[in-house]
């Protein structure tokens, strides 16, 4: 038996039989279970299905959840197995077993239309983990259509072949003439796009939609927050308690060379980063050495500006407006 | 020399010295510092004056912080040294120094003005930590008035006589004819209305007001709340990971309690607890067994009902409509 999710165009994959075997096999008693925002509508009804078929004691975490980096530190120390859905691994870690969450959409409508936007001939396939069992069939397909398709391998915090995170685009690093992304979202191909300064082609599978990835309207927006915290004179480095985002080295080395600049910079932890929660802060602008999609997906929401380490650079004079790339992990 | 906070009526002691002095007795190389939203505006001031005086490296806690049951676990393993801003000691912390923070607002403006409310003789004096300081001053005034004052001692988990806590009005557990609340804020003395079914005057020496508490419409509120729940399925019982606030006992209790009957309830783990956070998960009504005040305080935010633990029982028939209390840690 198995728990299935279902959206307007293709379901997710929870794998209910191997969390029953794994929490038996285990002999656990007290299990969590971690969903990210997406898939958080299917929490209640799988703590049901565990609780009827083991007998244990379930505890969801209720905290937002980003990406792998964010495991539920709290929950853990409180459950014998900490299942995490909707993300793959980026390093073993105690107690936690990380269920993928596949989606079962078909790749092939959406690559039929992304075909036709393609300029090159040497293409590479990049996606996120809900689609990465598809790219061997979606290379087969492209290929089939004369094309050269790579799949390339990300780093060590990147499990799978073509698969990108919002903080790691390392499996993008390949020759190629041009990207196409299967998945939904902007962000992640908009890192591609700035980080090989290639096209990059999105074919969702899930809406069946294809565009190419625009980055100027995003690059102006850096550029007005950039320019917005040239006057600063106070800082706030922020710094994550998520122990997979803390750069505290980063954020000491980016406070000495403020202070070596005669500004002011002063480092502040947190576990969430939300506008509200600096509201109360007195200073002219922030740097973001957590998530880097903080900065970028909730920019227009921060009324003081909020720069990654890179832009933060920029406006101490020690790197050009052109060389703006998106932070990476 | 101390670093003070104006508000618009009244400057806060922070006690720069005596955390100066702590850290170097110590030889605290790493400091840590955590503020309740009212005192975040002297973060920065107060990081500054630190590294300029004893070349420390401070972090400033960015997340919420609402009382002393809410330190920053994460931050506190960071640092050396961890100094609380603005409560009292629940209980001793290794690392974590409260520096209560007082107020040096007059109380006896708002005094005057209390004592022609007044309709009894035995006067219980209760008050928030900022003003604890001066209630032997009030009871000196009051006492000279031709009252006689009541300054109750509080449970294990009270500081100071005379002192209530947003979750805690055992301090008020005394026979008296009625009280004067010294504070700011509704919340407290609405609870001690409650808990003791006596008239609370409320004296703001903040702000020279005074007002008596009115239960009734909050009441009313909460039996709307309730109401609402009756028709319940499906509930999410919800457990802090904030140690202070943890009571994983009561949950468990509360879902035996709904199992049996036959109702459905999931534990949900909560650091911050939002209405956001809560949105995606498909259940008819959430219990709180963390912080007490967050189902009294944000109930207009909550799209479902959200329950105190009282209330709870209220709704599954086993107290009367008549016997609702705030919840008590």
């Amino acid at each position: 038996m198995s728990l299935r999710a279902m959206s307007s165009y293709a379901s997710f994959e929870f794998e209910l039989d191997r969390v029953i075997a794994i929490i038996e096999e285990r002999g656990a008693k007290k299990i969590g279970l971690q969903f990210p925002e997406g898939l958080r509508r299917s929490a209640l009804q799988m703590a049901k299905k565990i609780e009827e078929r083991t007998g244990a004691i379930v505890l969801i975490s209720g905290n937002p959840c980003h990406g792998a980096c964010d495991v539920d530190e709290s929950l853990r120390t409180h459950v014998d197995v900490l299942f995490h859905f909707g993300h793959a691994e980026i390093e073993p870690m105690n107690k936690v077993v990380f269920i993928e969450v596949r989606s079962d959409a078909d790749v092939i409508p959406a690559l039929k239309q992304a075909i036709k936007l393609l300029k090159g001939r040497r293409i590479g396939l990049i996606t996120t983990v809900q689609h990465v069992h598809k790219l061997g069939e979606a290379r087969d397909f492209l290929t089939k259509h004369g094309k050269t398709c790579i799949i390339g391998k990300g780093d060590s915090r990147v499990k799978h072949d073509g698969q990108i995170l919002g903080c790691n685009f390392s499996a993008a690093r390949v020759d190629v003439d041009e990207f196409i992304y299967l998945g939904s979202g902007n962000f992640h191909p908009l890192g591609v796009t700035l980080a090989t300064s290639k096209r990059v082609i999105i074919a969702d599978p899930i809406s069946n939609e294809v565009r190419e990835v625009e980055p100027e309207p995003i690059l102006r927006q850096r550029h007005t927050i950039i320019a917005k915290a040239l006057d600063a004179k106070t800082f706030g480095i922020i710094v994550s308690t998520k122990s997979a985002q803390t750069r505290m080295e980063l954020a000491e080395r980016l406070q000495e060379k403020a202070l070596r600049k005669g500004l002011e910079a002063h480092l502040i932890s947190m576990d969430e980063i939300t506008p509200e929660r600096l509201l109360s802060f007195k200073a002219d602008a922030f740097v973001n050495t957590a998530c880097p999609r903080i900065a970028i997906d909730d920019a227009a929401l921060f009324k003081t500006p909020m720069l990654t380490p890179i832009e933060f650079e920029i406006v101490l004079g020690e790197r050009s407006w052109d060389d703006i790339k998106f932070d990476e992990m």
